[in-house]
């Protein structure tokens, strides 16, 4: 489908959203905690991430942005100066679920306006679970200008974690493109379609490396120049002995990753703001939009540093895409000083079974279990393929318009401008059953993430999903909950989660340009129930005229 | 000054503007005119139109957008609809008094909010003058992009020109960045200041010539080819021994330029919609936001075609942005036919005498004078200067900061932000004195735009202007009326207006760079006047709470 198929969609769904208005008042739990206030610029900026210069979006002049560090049960209060001279912009809270604040969502056409240029749009929420989450735009595929960060939830004073740790990180891991996200729009909504294709580097904390000196034809120094300091590799300091928790998350455009630090295994503990019960990996698997905690003890010898590395999987990027670099520097040797070792490789990337495998380890922490409800109200499932509905792209060989349809009840539908109503206070299971891309022969991951909700994982598996025999397998003693949920290449994922917090919420495939395609759709519930609108919220697009004086 | 100060004023001008309303409605004289209905779609697409791919601003799939073909007192109807993904836009339909109507103006930040992606915005004026006129973007620097195009106002039916021609045609004149305006509006806005530089080619109707194979470091045939059809050069097919009128007007971001016709003079018949006293030219020099009309009188050898060339002047750009070139085509020549000649140069960039003279040639043709009131009521000075008020752009060396201050009331101001209450109805002189760029030897031409208003052009001088003495040499017997005047380098300008168009307008240096960086005021006059405003205009920015519910 194309973008304005969405665009319609998201109109209906903001107009529902604010058709509603004036009903109940939901209270908000803020008993005792603290108000933690940020005043954010976002403004276009020369950066060279990864050596190569470019435009970027940048708050308060740095990318990634601040990282906002609250306790459970604080209220955030951002203050977002959109300084980009002519484009709007939005800004999303990743996890948080704005439970009586769906409007501060910041997911552009369906929870609010766009923020204009030289206007201050104030979110203010609360943030009610300790964890890891993120924030970033939510409006055209501005996310992938670099406009992200970390949100790190901690407990209340007195309370502590079901593990032990002596220092705490966070680290994002992004896909770098050197077209602007304009031209990559324009070239996914061009007859004939041209794919973004793989990404130039791989970024650890807002850090990469492009290898000018190979780039064909050659780049002048004042665009791409390895001696620049600002793409120096990300170097984490630590004191050796001691256990680190590693916060990692992904904010891919596109790829799936790999995450490894040599010579050193990670203890999984968390998992988008949820505890997992512990297991060890030497390769982190993780999906945009993810988020992880993981236990890392510098038990390794300290005379030296090692190599952090990131690479891609599930599409095959090897010739395109090198490893994204960092350092673990171990105390005292210097943090520039390169390990004395190549780089290790990460796992091939169409090694599927391991990532499958990550997929059904992850399961709620002993002790830390939400029982799901056993049965469900209602199930939707949902196709993720892509089509070729404009006659003009079949030339292309590699269009990947995607669509999401109704698997059973509406098979016909070849667009993704749905909008599903669910009853406030139902059990809602959700099937993503993956299939082939344009190419019969392959298939991708999809990570979709939800708005305004938590779920319970109740299963994944492979081939086509068996509406009688799957569900009798779902976990439904220790499921993890998560916001994000990868679909394996030609396989399903299911999961359970409660329509219990009114407001219009966005579900979506969290790769940009699969998004940008309609590769997504609405849940609408207990609209009734939302309190009075603030009017900063209204005032734009096919909603204005409801405004009218 | 920053383009922050700007915004503050223009935030400020806008609240003023909506501050009023709901007064005397102003009439409009339709009387028996025809509409003209335009439907427009605008998108980011990639375009080569000197050979170079890059993303422009299309209307309708074209750059330059279609020629508005109108009739004197008919309405036109623009339905403006916003598909550039996140960012906004404005349509400013210059030449256009805007008369009842100043909330058409489309000039963002004065009289409207921007448009939002998605939205369709609909334009609806009364063109009442005949003559040729402009429209382009009025938002950030997105008229770079490709946004523009022209209008075309013809007498009623059964009235007549006072001079014959046979054949009509529109050529506008732009100069072309290869950069993208946010990349060049993030330059400016940077600390070090980074400068846009001279333009990499001129277009002539939305064709010119990048040379890809001169490209240091070279570039990718896919990025520039010199045998894209796209960028095959304009030409303009005639018939021997006929009279053409060839409307010409420049939108160029930054370049003053010089226009030729190999062999050919050309007689100068109607500027920014008013007729000229016929005067004859080899070149035609022509600044940004200005029009004129020539007849050219196809006479020459009919065996070949003749080069039509545009260069660069009161910049020395000789080195960096060669001439922009068009072809001439005698029928039955073929049109791609390249004329058996080099192409004439134009003349010397530094030669500020023979641009003066043609300024001072310029005037109102006999039998269609407008006689000017004899005294004004109010005299503006405003010094054209650039300054540093940063200190870290000390370093740059062609920091080019401007300002527009008041000349002697306000000698203290070192920005822009101005807005002038003029009296309705009153006389009002400006005077634009020149001074040097941040090279205390160097001074630019400045040509300045007035929304809403035709104004006679009293005088040009060299040096300071004196304020009792130059005023006794204005041009009171025939002056022409014009909307875009030049500043010549070191020298005055003066001009005269009625302050009788209820509205806020704005009045600025037509050089995108400048009007960015806070070379513009705006002219605040009878806005109590000012009808009830459409609401579609309103709704964004500081005036959203105007609109609260």
């Amino acid at each position: 489908m194309s973008s304005y198929h969405l665009s319609a969609s998201k109109s209906i769904a903001m107009m529902k959203f604010l058709a509603l208005c004036f009903f109940v008042m939901i209270n908000i739990p803020i008993a005792e905690a603290r108000i933690r206030h940020y005043k954010w610029e976002l403004k276009y900026e020369y950066k060279s991430p990864d050596c190569y210069k470019k435009l970027v979006i940048t708050i308060n002049g740095r990318t990634p942005g601040p990282t906002i560090l609250a306790q459970q049960n604080d209220t955030v209060i951002v203050e977002v100066k959109n300084s980009l001279l002519t484009a709007n912009t939005a800004i999303h809270w990743h996890g948080i679920r704005q439970i009586g604040t769906p409007w501060f969502d910041g997911t552009e056409g369906f929870t609010q306006c766009p923020i204009l240029p030289g206007d201050t749009f104030v979110y203010k929420f609360v943030v009610d679970r300790p964890g890891t989450y993120l924030y970033h735009a939510h409006y055209g595929m501005q996310r992938e200008d670099g406009l992200f960060g970390s949100i790190r939830v901690a407990l209340p004073d007195g309370e502590s974690e079901p593990f032990a740790y002596n220092y705490d990180r966070s680290i994002i891991l992004t896909d770098w493109y050197h077209k602007s996200t304009y031209e990559q729009a324009a070239g996914l909504s061009s007859v004939p379609f041209q794919w973004v294709g793989e990404p130039q580097s791989l970024l650890i904390q807002g850090k990469g490396r492009f290898d000018c000196s190979a780039a064909n034809p050659p780049m002048k120094a004042d665009v791409c120049n390895n001696t620049n300091p600002e793409c120096s590799l990300y170097s984490t300091t630590v004191v050796p002995g001691k256990t680190y928790r590693l916060r990692i998350s992904s904010l891919t455009a596109l790829s799936a990753l790999s995450f490894q630090i040599e010579g050193h295994n990670m203890t999984v503990v968390e998992a988008d703001g949820h505890y997992v019960e512990p297991f060890v990996v030497k390769n982190l698997f993780i999906y945009s939009g993810e988020t992880y905690s993981v236990l890392l003890y510098t038990d390794q010898d300290p005379a030296r540093n090692y190599w952090v590395t990131t690479n891609i999987v599930s599409r095959n990027a090897t010739a395109t895409t090198p490893p994204g670099l960092a350092v673990l520097n171990y105390y005292p040797n210097h943090p520039r000083r390169s390990p004395p070792t190549i780089p290790p490789s990460g796992p091939m990337w169409n090694d599927v079974d391991s990532r499958f495998n990550q997929s059904v380890t992850i399961r709620a922490r002993k002790g830390h279990v939400y029982s799901p409800p056993a049965t469900s109200d209602r199930v939707i499932v949902l196709l993720n393929t892509q089509n070729q509905p404009n006659p003009h792209l079949l030339k292309a060989t590699i269009s990947q318009i995607m669509t999401s349809k109704l698997y059973k009840n509406n098979t016909n539908a070849t667009t993704s401008d749905a909008i599903y109503r669910l009853q406030l206070n139902s059990t809602v299971d959700i099937v993503l059953q993956n299939a082939n891309t344009m190419n019969p022969n392959n298939s991708e991951t999809h990570p979709w993430h939800l708005h305004g909700h938590d779920f319970w994982v109740l299963g994944y598996g492979k081939g086509k999903f068996d509406p009688i025999n799957d569900p009798k397998k779902y976990n439904l003693v220790d499921p993890i909950m998560k916001n994000t949920v990868p679909v394996h290449p030609f396989g399903w994922t299911a999961f359970r989660f409660k329509a219990d917090n009114p407001g219009v919420w966005a579900f979506h495939c969290h790769i940009e340009s699969h998004f940008f395609m309609g590769m997504g759709v609405a849940f609408e519930e207990g609209i009734e129930r939302v309190g009075k609108l603030p009017s900063s919220i209204m005032g734009c697009g096919e909603t204005k005229h409801l405004l009218k004086p």
